[in-house]
């Protein structure tokens, strides 16, 4: 029955981490389309994020045959727990990154952001992928130093979707009212996407189980 | 044992429908503050959040305590993985109705909404009440039907943020940037709070296990 264990809870830790990966690779191609305006860059976020609602599900899915056949307790049922809400994150994140290459296939050929705000926009995409990264490093060590990197992060976000916020509020603003619109829903996309970050930091802490902490002899 | 176990996960459920009130109220609450520009009714929505985060922990722990010391299986153990995700929806529910608090109290004294466009926004909050009043019955019933209702009514939900986008894109928009920029954020938090909805529906069906179902000699 151990035997049996081991494995199949590395093998979700092994897909959790995974999909993290493709979340980092979907809002840094969704960014990147973005700046760039590259429509075929923001279809292909678009088109795979099918992958990751696969991916959740399948997660979901062995988390509820291994507690039903195992019966896992205290820190690796701890640790599935954590891992099914990590996984609803982590669609959820692939989600936003789908809101923000839409809003590039919405108005191309036309550029979304007005020259002048594209560095707020780029540092908003940088911080995305550091709290990506950061997750996926708290995700492999339960470090509760990770989850502090990730609330810095987080404040740093909401304070660049404050100043776009102010930027586009202000009298001075000349970019009219839908630059103004696609810039909020997508600022507003990175924040939400950061919060889901900080959530997956908070959740890992302390939940990394032995079996999957010491399992390099098993992979 | 059994009887220790069905009490809890009666108690369980009923906390998860205790939440499904709160969030139904705080929605309700915020969306009145805003149609109506009331501060206090938009401070109290804002207040009493922490109550939903608690409830929310509380759901949690308790869904741990249970697997740990009952490790449920089958219809039982789909139940209680559901009720977990439906606390964590109802949590982020209860954020997006502070959202919508907080956006009033940025602008009182003056109203967020311009007249003419309070009909639609009242429209939006209208349909958050009828989602999460289905999604509370989809809990009760776990009857597919309600998750049918609920994707209808979220159809109806992004129409109305489509609408919303158009007229605050359009040229004929008279009521400047910061109004456009409020009512775009806003509309997107109702329509995330549908989005939650709909899952609570879809992961409702079929799990109602059956000592919640005829637990009324229970209660």
């Amino acid at each position: 029955m151990r035997t049996a264990f081991h494995p199949r809870l590395v093998a979700i830790d092994d897909q959790v981490r995974d999909m993290c990966g493709v979340v980092r690779g979907a809002m840094h191609a969704a960014t990147a389309a973005l700046s760039e305006t590259d429509l075929g860059l923001a279809e292909s976020v678009i088109e795979n994020d099918a992958q990751l609602d696969t991916s959740a599900h399948e997660v979901e899915d062995r988390i509820f045959h291994l507690l039903a056949q195992h019966q896992p307790v205290a820190q690796n049922l701890r640790f599935l727990l954590a891992a099914l809400h990590t996984a609803a994150a982590l669609e959820r994140m692939g989600d936003l990154a789908v809101h923000v290459a839409k809003t590039t296939r919405m108005r191309y050929p036309m550029p979304v952001i007005p020259t002048d705000l594209r560095g707020l926009v780029a540092d908003m995409g940088a911080i995305a992928s550091q709290m990506i990264t950061t997750a996926d490093v708290a995700l492999e060590r339960g470090d509760p130093s990770t989850a502090r990197v990730l609330r810095d992060l987080d404040r740093e976000m909401h304070r660049l979707h404050r100043e776009l916020f102010i930027i586009t509020c202000s009298p001075a603003w000349e970019h009219g009212v839908p630059a103004a619109v696609d810039i909020s829903l997508l600022s507003r996309s990175y924040e939400l996407f950061a919060d889901h970050a900080v959530t997956i930091g908070e959740r890992s802490v302390h939940v990394i189980p032995q079996q999957v902490n010491g399992s390099v002899n098993l992979r």
